[in-house]
């Protein structure tokens, strides 16, 4: 990530002094500066030297695996630095680390920004989506670099300056969340059409193709209609048959979902995509249930009707961009709630636009996200934009037969059925909440309101109740 | 709550001492006491005179607000506490906290627990379910009182030693994520049997006093059908409708959820209840977006055909029952797992015991529950206990039916929906994670495994296929 990030930065013609504490590494990313352009890139193998080579104030992009090497490799930095010089750490780092990092280089006079950095590899090398937050002094050192770096959209970079403190890394980490929600939803689509609608690989990766010329056009789509046409080099037919089915995972989800309950945002979407995620890792303790389920009666699949294969994919690709955009309303009222919390004033239209390119969750889509925005800065919900509300309900009949038709098949489709309850819910004026809030009060003396007069009530319930 | 306790114990003939930094409820508490049978309490106002009425080695439950408060208490009485005292919090408190104190106050040789409390002021009256956790000699201080203190029930009275450290109070953490989603489920099968079903509060009433009689008996059914009784003081009809449908919540079941993520232990149903809270407590929101949706054409409700009311009734019995299998099945994973990583080494059986009387969660249920464990007490999970995985298999038609017409309905059962698609990832030897994998491998180069042969590889996906 940080050799072609440092080859993207100098390419676009800013000379670039890079350091790593193996040697070779270094020395690979100055061969490949050769060849890939005889680009201007320095190497050193001295972290003083290093340092000494670049032109004060110093802006220097660390990017290294998150937590307690960060903190190295600023002790290592820091001895050589000067006050005015400024870190930017390009890692998925915690912001609340990011903010401890700032105050503590803060006394030595050096400023620090953390940056969210997201497109993979390839991005790092083309064209990332970056997302820097913290002083924002410290942004005016990278401006001129950072817009030219970022992949480029029809209304500009895909970079802007988010907020003071962590708000770069948060906002980073939200990103990540979604992309967790895209997969899972991407991947229960994959689920539905194969299992129920019976369609091959081919058919599958014809059908991806064609979806991502559509409202659905985005990174993730696109990949995946290639991925259903590799075919396996080790055996027959196509890899992704072969692949296990156990995901990995890095921290990002699981914050996500951890300041979201923090934050009081509902985010059962990309809840339940962490969760198919640890579902998925029980690999084994799975295939053990299967055989209990089995012998008490209860395959795999269930069967259920012949269903007609053109109807179903445009109920799937119906019902995926409805639950698409509640894992987004999701997603941005995460960030939005925060930014009331820390006083960030970050602006949803900006973050929605440099998310158009560069990054995993690139799409279409955002474009429409940010118009919402921009229409109403202060929208509580993209659920409730008047566009993606039309949208919602036009989708709502085949959304619903998807899900459905899963649960009769028994297969989960966690983040359909789980954005639909979260859509289902937020539209509904009563919810079942007052019995909830009576029980609260029946044993705990909790108190409730009352529709019809204000003020706060309790009420002696098991002395009323005839059978007591 | 403390007085309460304090009333408990002086009935079990246990002479007591009560302080509180407000003398009028030492007062009160005293003047109980002589009310409720002459009890042996003696009322203090001075924290000083409170801990030298103490026989030593002295052991003090302390029962206010979780924080900041439970560490002022500390610091009031440590002034005239001895070496070889206890103190014992009775809070909901974060299980770090009572690490963290632990350990500062044994500076001063005193000792420390946590202990869960469950049961309301009426448990804590006359039976709570006592979940006491910290050094095993502390436990010998208070086993003699809390034996008698607790809710006794077939097999023994309902308290154990949890185990070392914050132990009590993370189980008492989990009991309360256990008692969001027990509220959530009975709130959802209200919904659909008033809302899809028609019963009138009589007929709910009716229905749920009937399913107290069978396998779903529990104190929470028992007070709901209570609560369907209720007329309204205030005017016409029960008392139930007019409450506001907009819940409170403390700390513990957002702690939970957020525990589950960070143990990678899925638990969609005690998270889809506290967003369920989250969702609730947006009543201006939910109003203003059923606005926005009636405008675009989708009512609160959707119309869905006549249903059979008592086929209603017996599908929502017995999904209810499922889905409460799959919320206890992901609360008794989170301790198992907590209790593994820091080798609290908790009994999953006697647990489960202590909470069949006296809390919140208390159920016949659970005796079963009990029965699993004991049978295996390395059980991976309740759901492939050969009991329960019969009884889910006997219900899994029903409860498809009640989620489907639920879906149809335009109404949330974030509860019951999560929980059967949990159920379905669970039981589910292949996932469609193998997508999500290839995905990863694709834009991350994260790698992938195989079904069919060991190890660790990675393709270059873009490179074969032939749509790039």
């Amino acid at each position: 990530m940080g050799q072609n990030l440092a080859l993207n930065i100098a390419e676009k013609g800013f000379p670039i002094s890079v350091y790593n504490r193996s040697s070779s590494k270094v020395d690979e990313t100055v061969e490949r500066a050769k060849i890939e352009g005889d680009l201007p890139v320095r190497g050193f193998h001295d972290p003083n030297d290093f340092v000494l080579s670049i032109q004060k104030p110093r802006a220097i992009i660390i990017l290294v695996k998150a937590g307690a090497p960060v903190d190295q490799t600023i002790e290592t930095l820091s001895k050589f630095l000067e006050p005015g010089d400024c870190i930017i750490d390009g890692g998925n780092e915690w912001y609340e680390n990011t903010e401890r990092r700032a105050l503590a280089v803060k006394e030595k006079g050096l400023l620090y920004m953390g940056m969210g950095v997201s497109g993979g590899e390839e991005g790092a090398r083309h064209g990332p989506s970056l997302m820097p937050g913290g002083t924002p002094e410290a942004y005016e050192y990278i401006k001129d670099i950072v817009v030219k770096v970022a992949a480029q959209v029809n209304d500009g970079p895909c970079v802007t300056y988010i907020g003071e403190g962590g708000a770069g890394n948060f906002v980073k980490m939200v990103h990540n969340g979604i992309e967790y929600g895209d997969m899972q939803l991407i991947s229960e689509a994959y689920d539905v059409l194969h299992n129920i609608g019976h369609l091959s690989n081919e058919e599958l990766a014809a059908t991806f193709t064609e979806w991502n010329k559509g409202e659905l056009e985005s990174f993730l789509i696109e990949i995946t209609s290639h991925i259903f046409q590799v075919k396996d080099d080790k055996g027959d037919g196509e890899l992704v048959d072969k692949i296990l089915d156990k995901t990995g995972m890095k921290g990002t989800g699981k914050w996500t979902v951890q300041q979201a309950a923090e934050l009081s945002v509902a985010a059962p979407t990309i809840a339940s995509s962490l969760d198919s995620r640890f579902l998925s890792g029980l690999k084994e303790e799975r295939e053990a249930a299967a055989e209990v389920f089995k012998k008490a009666g209860l395959g795999d699949l269930l069967t259920t009707k012949q269903v007609d294969k053109e109807q179903l994919i445009n109920d799937v690709r119906k019902a995926l961009y409805a639950s698409k955009i509640c894992s987004y309303a999701q997603g941005m009222n995460i960030i939005r709630t925060k930014s009331i919390e820390k006083g960030w004033n970050l602006n949803l239209g900006e973050i929605s636009r440099i998310w158009k390119g560069g990054c995993i969750i690139r799409a279409v889509f955002l474009d429409r996200i940010k118009s919402a925005y921009d229409r109403n800065p202060k929208l509580a919900s993209l659920l409730i934009d008047p566009e993606f509300a039309q949208e919602m309900v036009e989708r709502q009949d085949s959304w619903r037969r998807v899900v459905s038709l899963a649960i009769g098949a028994g297969i989960s489709t966690p983040g359909m059925s789980s954005s639909l309850a979260y859509f289902d819910s937020y539209r509904r004026s009563r919810l079942p909440a007052n019995l909830l809030q009576a029980q609260r009060d029946y044993f705990g003396a909790h108190t409730y309101e009352r529709t019809d007069m204000p003020g706060s009530f309790h009420t002696e319930w098991s002395k009323f109740s005839k059978l007591k």
